[in-house]
């Protein structure tokens, strides 16, 4: 049979799905997915909303309706985008089937082979899954624990005069969890001026902030319209309603919404009426405020359990949110050999193995660490199991 | 700013989008939308599923999931497909955002720019509108009342040896409502093995035949693995699922899958759990048994108002199930013109204008009306509007 299109090659198995289907087997204690915990979805809430929309005289809710969003929902994420910071109408507003369907309908939007995508060094996987059938190539810049290393971003971006796009999660960046600096997102605004470039800037942990002050979205700082802001429902409501929303100035949203309906028409209406619902009858900020300090707990156990076991030359990052926190293990470790050779087999404990968070060269002494939604015994158990495994290993 | 990917010049406004607005204005008889009927969504069983699984122990039916889909609906779109002909398991099954995505997850698969899509001439918008960011060309074969017309896909296969993918729906075709006959079901199947290509079948309404005996899919009579066939939840159960399904040969269901990944990680947990309880707690097959005789009435009564209220000269589809017919105005008129001078303005009605449902050459003189989802007054006051107008017009 012929082949199938040049763009299918960049179509790879990768890391995410098979975590995905191993977060489905109960015996093991995954810190893999990126899960939002369970606990915190609020389930009875959603009952009775599911109830009163799923009344003969509403079944306008099982229906088609408009392509870029139900007006209510787009008018709502509108007003909460403006409370943070972000100034824009219900027009500016396109939902989307999660953010990651925002990482497809930029990369379409803007990228033909060849062109460069920008990325932090390591960044969220996710995004190179997206990207891959656009043929992009990738110009990387490593980060410390104020971001993106934004003097290198400089260098850079004069090195590649094909860069199209900088995508950045600046808040608890997956993987690493680090958080992007006040001065930083300055700068990186002022850069993406200069270079007439994209900023995709990709929020889904925003809101879940632990400890420190929050800082204004690099879509607020924007000046010139050229960042694409993407949020999530994912982790403040629950990952099934698969809702994400794009801010974007009106050329580029016309576009993505363009491709939105090309794509799959549109979301869930019933989804997204239930999210409005909730949004006017339940109180998410509230929602919100007893969910941080559940993860906050989550966060403090597992980088507290972590320091009593792993071995020295072993380091992890301090999140400021979000679900990750990211280790570093000497080099010359293989953490996805350990993990399928040592960690599985003998504690049934999984992380995902860092490399192909990398772009360009894969660093393989690295795992990405969630601690969400993992009771606390198991994740003692589980950190434990994986520090003394990691200490024999090294011994 | 710079522009944007190539591929985004293909990507514009369409008249589907504006039906979809048109269709919110309760004062528009809008036969435009390829709605399913809302009376027959079955409201109070989803009401019943809904509250079952939005339970605190079932937290799991609002986290991630699989990304190709909740296991046992997959299981059960197999069970499905096998009584109808299509011998597979749930391995053989991938479950989408609606038939759309399968559309755009195709093209995206197998067309590079200048490959060559055969469809019918007209064929389905949304097709067109999923396939545009792959930048295609298009070769067109017309089609009578047995569907398209094997001869002349004959020669056009012939003369397009960059033809990469036969597009077809075999069943009520939209726009045209026709159905492929038995005959040439085979013939296309002989003819794509010939010429090494892949069928993309799509059968959005296959399940709403009112008349006549129901054909093989051409998925069943594929002989070498290269049809992939497309299934939709949307006519059957309701547009807000936004649940289809793919069929196809192991290799390509694979990369179909992983495009799936990147496009959106997956559909929602809780409208899979419902729609899977529901095939398990309902019996659909006696609710499409309920629903056949709502449409086929629908379609009797648009098809003997259009009779008695339309001039000579022109004329329209008898279809054997789905929701449309065409009609055929004489050369040189211009069915968005009409619609735009006089139907909206002086009877508030609205079709679907036929020129956008030709790949290649516009005709203008051709109109898409869905008889779904309307109430038989205003079903009938609207088309004797249509008809009268049009009398007045061409008179």
């Amino acid at each position: 049979m012929k082949n199938f299109a040049r763009r299918a090659a960049h179509v790879q198995p990768s890391a995410i799905r098979e975590l995905l289907r191993l977060g489905a087997d109960p015996e093991v204690i995954s810190f893999g997915g990126g899960y939002p915990d369970p606990a915190l979805f609020p389930v009875e809430e959603l009952a009775e909303i599911y109830a009163r929309l799923l009344r003969p005289e509403h079944a306008k809710n099982l229906q088609y309706t408009a392509s870029n969003g139900l007006p209510e929902l787009r008018a709502q994420v509108a007003a909460r985008m403006t409370a943070d910071g972000i100034d824009c109408t219900a027009d500016d507003v396109l939902i989307i089937q999660g953010a990651q369907q925002g990482l497809d309908l930029t990369a379409r939007l803007l990228v033909d082979p060849g062109d460069v995508i920008v990325t932090e060094d390591p960044t969220f996987l996710g995004a190179l899954i997206a990207f891959a059938p656009t043929e992009p190539e990738y110009a990387v810049v490593g980060t410390d624990e104020r971001g993106i290393d934004t003097d290198h971003l400089s260098d850079v971006l004069a090195a590649n005069p094909r860069a199209r796009l900088i995508y950045t999660m600046p808040e608890f960046q997956n993987p690493t969890g680090v958080t992007l600096s006040l001065e930083r997102r300055h700068r990186l605004i002022e850069l993406a001026n200069q270079h007439d470039l994209i900023v995709l800037e990709d929020t889904p942990y925003r809101a879940l902030r632990y400890e420190g002050t929050s800082l204004p979205t690099l879509k607020s700082l924007d000046t010139e319209g050229r960042v694409i802001h993407l949020g999530s429902f994912s982790k403040i409501l629950a990952p099934s309603m698969r809702l994400g929303w794009v801010v974007a100035a009106p050329a580029i949203l016309e576009k993505l919404a363009l491709l939105k309906l090309a794509a799959d028409t549109q979301n869930s209406t019933l989804n997204m009426a239930a999210t409005s619902d909730y949004l006017s009858r339940y109180d998410i900020d509230a929602h919100l405020a007893q969910a941080r300090p559940v993860y906050r707990h989550k966060r403090d156990l597992m980088l507290s359990t972590l320091a009593a076991t792993l071995p020295a030359g072993v380091s992890y990052t301090h999140s400021e949110g979000g679900l990750f926190t990211w280790l570093a293990f000497p080099e010359g470790f293989d953490a996805g050999a350990f993990m399928a050779d040592t960690l599985l087999p003998r504690a049934k404990v999984a992380y995902v193995p860092g490399g192909t968070f990398f772009p360009i060269t894969q660093q393989p002494n690295h795992a990405r660490l969630s601690f969400s939604g993992i009771d606390d015994d198991r994740l003692v158990q589980g950190i434990t199991a994986l520090g003394n495994l990691v200490t024999e290993h090294l011994r």
